[in-house]
């Protein structure tokens, strides 16, 4: 029997190897993206080259205007991406709630195409900042989705999977590179430059480029200053 | 103290009742919209009469295009609007995952506002065919708030409240009316005219016109044929 999947698709490191694992096993996947005011808005550009790579039977790529909320250095031009180190505590790069929104987006999509499994890439171990990429926030997020949803009712309410959860960034690129996903088409920069090369220098950079260092490789992505 | 709420309000008449609640307790009160593709959108036009009539101190129109998703009566204009007749199990006009994803939407504005409190009119008795009116639904969103967030990490997640959960609509109306709510200034109808006009016949005509005649009341609202 067919198995469906949604993925929320960033154009980032984590969700591109999810999308493999997905390819992997067999599903056919239907991929969901974000255009919510995030100033690196290039990503939805390598969520598309993520999606075609791996196949994905469709690849929404929803509108919404979470930067009219502000309150983040990923959505409000006046607030100043960190650099140079990761920081203790809630980063200013999180973004109020995304994940809750991200999320009860992916329901909504999965209850009209009945689809039994929502994919997210969140992974505890390198963010143990943000609060909605713990362990508990999935796990919360799941039950409701028992009870939020048609599907639920009738005792087959979404699953959401996160199984990146307790791997490192090494690991998940191990991972990734056993799986065949190709690097050079992510980007995990808050501020790609217009040619689409990474800075080398926000948190984001840093914890990818420890990542490749860990297992002695050599991320494919372009950088503005060859690490 | 100054008490701040952020609001669900639609236009209609329960989401004015908690408006008008709030307003008697003496909230700061921050309304919240959606322009989610909805057929009936002309709500939008009365959500914002009651807001200036309850004197709140902000009101955001969120757009956001979950038309894009399929699936509802109230959204695709390819499926019809029943008439005549309240029916069993899950309506047509349920929007798949609709409570949730504007909850996560209130959730991330409080976050952003630091507001402490979430107001939500679902009423399980009237509406027991939605998933996403049921007490379980509001406890389980509650959880989520309290992991989900900077404020719930602090021990402080914004409360998820919906005081009329529990209430019959003429009670809702009773207690509107106690509270000075002018439901004149609100609709409920599924299908509206140019004019502003209920049409009387749809679900949600006949369940407000009920709750009005079980007080002996008329319903304030005007409709194309005087029922």
């Amino acid at each position: 029997m067919e198995k469906n999947a949604i993925v929320l698709l960033s154009g980032g490191l984590d969700s591109a190897t999810i999308t493999g694992l997905l390819r992997r096993d067999g599903y056919r996947i239907h991929a969901l993206s974000f255009d919510y005011g995030q100033r690196h808005q290039q990503e939805l550009h390598y969520a598309r080259l993520v999606a075609r790579q791996c196949g994905a039977s469709s690849h929404r790529i929803f509108p919404m205007d979470l930067a009219a909320f502000g309150g983040s250095a990923l959505t409000d031009a006046s607030l100043a991406v960190p650099q140079g180190g990761v920081s203790a505590g809630i980063p200013i790069t999180y973004v109020p709630a995304r994940n809750t929104v991200f999320l009860a987006l992916a329901l909504a999509l999965a209850e009209v195409l009945e689809v039994p499994e929502i994919y997210i890439g969140v992974n505890s171990q390198d963010y143990s900042g943000y609060p909605d990429c713990r362990p508990e926030f999935i796990a919360a997020f799941n039950e409701l989705a028992q009870v939020a949803t048609r599907a639920g009712i009738e005792g087959k309410g979404p699953q959401i999977r996160a199984p990146l959860q307790n791997l490192s960034k090494a690991e998940i690129i191990a991972l990734g590179l056993e799986l065949g996903v190709d690097y050079g088409l992510t980007r995990s920069c808050y501020q790609l430059d217009a040619d689409g090369k990474s800075c080398g220098r926000c948190d984001s950079c840093l914890l990818r480029l420890a990542g490749f260092q860990a297992l002695g490789k050599t991320d494919p992505a372009p950088y503005q200053t060859q690490p």
